[in-house]
């Protein structure tokens, strides 16, 4: 069917919440805080202006249904989050959100309902900017939230998550109850920006999305030997800031070689004066791939380079994995439609792009048949004030949405998408 | 002439000087502080039960004079110093005072007054552990002091040095009239322990020493540009980590190459945030070498190590100068004395090796003929509470210094030695 978003209404919504919850210094709408509530609110005043009947579920995800002809049994999810980072952009998690918005407003205003029922989410605590811990309603929802994880997180002024949520009205040992919202969907499909240089380096405005990279991440702790940068002749050393620079080094090669990506973020060494060696250095490492098997390979290399840059320079080494998630590949028949409707829109017939970050579709797309769209991110950064995308890249990615989402119930309507599992 | 220093009463004094001012947790002899004046009065104790002569000079410097037969002009000086890092170590600075001690022990019990007159010195605040400035004493005697430079050191409680040395009794601005102090003297010979592992790792116990090492700091500073780990393709990067690993790696290499010393103790990264690529790097660098030109041959290629690594990550480079030293080659005709000095008191006859430390020797070097002795350190460490020497060592080394101060008084009986500029 066709879906056509108003793309002058969103970007004014957009405006409008960033007028509300933003200013120069950035978002202003941390999960769990105050401000957070006072944007969700001013969504619910959205939504109230549709025939849909809201609420909220046991994770504290926001939910907007609305009915559709019953052509085939479940619904369709539409959706993003409303929280964000501090000092955050007004784009990331905004844009999808008020997309979604502009799905049921669409929906809303033709001359008879979507072939199936149509459900836009707000997910709660997407980022977890507040206590460290993302997707924290749609890991919920997806039932890989386990609350004695995340019980005890502190925030900086030492609130405990649980006690949080609570002050919100959400019980973190019931959130897992929550998991019965996606019985019966059919389809999960997000619009985001990009929040990277790969459309802008290529000129495009607005891509299909292949998947989620799967993520590996690492502290790894190199022992040497502290002492005189002047007495401790070159081949008497064991210092382990060359060879964690090594090991750096080789761990860049690894994500080149295998086409995704690998970051060793600092080096943090002691005791860093500038008249001695370095005699224990800490490398941060962070690894990220779409296919799981090749993550797994590049994991073992990377972990093998940093085995021998410490045996070349006579130091210890000793790896500690600081947090996992595996690749979520999107669906493919969701892929193609999306790259049909970037297409048609203007956006061009580029391929479908990897995304780097994790997004709530990570999640939910373990369990559902997924799909994001990209906008072109212009500065190429995200999570700061500054964070901008060209007004023309949001129109063509909210019309590639819309597009993406009236193909999928036309899709869906004749019945549930192959999964392989 | 024959000197004999009596090994058992230094190791004796050291002991007692380690219980007097030391203890497991190191020796608390931090210049300037109340401390270091009890070691000093113990030590003025200690001289006063031989014939000399004690005083003070403007720089804060105590003299001991032991007159000679007056076969030559002028004088020869011995000595090292008693201040000491925090929790540092027993034999830092203190071997060579106790073992200048020993020197005039020698003398004043001999049948016949020296040749020419010797001279002790305790330098003051060699170790600058407490403002920052290390060769306090010393560099006033060479001329190479310039008040305005150290005025204002704060030490960690805000103190000036200005104000710690005048509660000293010194007057900052008047300390420059020390110099006088060289004026006539004929030598300058100093023990000390090698604080690094050349002698240990060579089974030598003792080493005539060559000369310091001239020494360049600087912090190079990398300007890249901060971006999310997961959404930024590899060859979109501008990562200063890696630009700064390649850059010490590179720097290590130079150091090899050219018999030198180059280290690089830290990188600090910003935001050092696990899934960000490093915008701003900020790296330590310390290069020596004995020789002036090939050190300057060092920090060029190291410089250039920094703008190629840089211009390969698409990154910008800025290096600044924290701290230079040029090289002091000691005598060549003391370093072969020193050198005989020690295959004669069993500890064989190795070349003489560099000192990648400072020592009050590389000011005194600038202007007096001047030649030092070490000690094996093991473990090859220094500025730490476990710093140690096997008493072998030390027995060989105080035999090879008093060898050392008898040959040279001989030498310089006959008249002063050449001196090339």
């Amino acid at each position: 069917m066709t879906l056509v978003i108003d793309a002058e209404r969103v970007l004014a919504d957009l405006r409008e919440l960033a007028e509300l919850t933003g200013g120069p210094a950035g978002a202003r709408r941390l999960a769990w805080s105050p401000d957070w509530l006072v944007a969700r609110d001013w969504f619910r005043g959205k939504l109230e202006e549709l025939p849909v009947e809201v609420d909220r579920d046991e994770a504290g995800n926001v939910w907007a249904s609305l009915p559709g002809r019953g052509d085939a049994e479940g619904f369709v999810i539409v959706g993003s989050h409303i929280d964000a980072v501090p000092s955050g952009g007004w784009l990331d998690g905004a844009l999808g959100l008020m997309g979604a918005l502009g799905v049921l407003r669409a929906l809303a205003a033709a001359d008879e309902p979507p072939p199936v029922e149509v459900r836009l989410v707000d997910w709660a605590d997407e980022e977890g900017a507040r206590f460290g811990r993302s997707l924290l309603g749609s890991s919920a929802v997806a039932g890989t939230l386990d609350p004695d994880d995340v019980r005890d997180l502190r925030d900086a002024g030492g609130t405990r998550l649980e006690d949080a949520m609570a002050a919100c009205g959400i019980d973190l040992d019931g959130a897992s109850a929550a998991t019965g919202r996606l019985d019966g969907a059919l389809a999960y499909l997000e619009l985001h920006i990009e929040q990277g240089p790969v459309l802008l380096d290529t000129g495009r405005l607005a891509s299909a999305v292949s998947g989620t990279f799967g993520d590996e991440r690492y502290l790894v702790a190199f022992g040497g030997q502290s002492a005189h940068a002047g007495s401790t002749p070159m081949h008497l050393r064991r210092d382990t800031l060359a060879a964690a620079a090594t090991a750096a080094l080789e761990i860049r090669e690894v994500g080149i070689r295998h086409g995704g990506v690998t970051t060793v973020g600092s080096i943090h060494s002691e005791p860093a004066v500038i008249t001695a060696i370095a005699g224990a250095s800490e490398m941060m490492l962070d690894l990220r791939h779409l296919d799981a098997d090749t993550l797994a390979t590049m994991l073992t290399e990377c972990l093998a380079a940093c085995e021998s840059a410490a045996a070349k320079f006579d130091c210890t080494v000793a790896p500690r994995r600081v947090f996992g998630a595996t690749p979520t590949p999107f669906h493919p028949e969701l892929v193609a439609l999306a790259r049909a409707a970037v297409a048609d829109s203007g956006g061009g017939d580029g391929p479908p792009i990897p995304s780097g970050p994790l997004h709530d579709a990570t999640e939910i797309g373990r369990r559902v048949p997924t799909v994001m769209l990209f906008a072109q991110s212009d500065p190429p950064i995200s999570h700061t004030e500054v964070e901008d995308s060209p007004e023309e890249a949001l129109r063509v990615a909210l019309e590639a949405y819309g597009r993406t989402v009236g193909a999928t119930l036309g899709l869906v309507a004749t019945g549930p998408l192959e999964v392989a599992r």
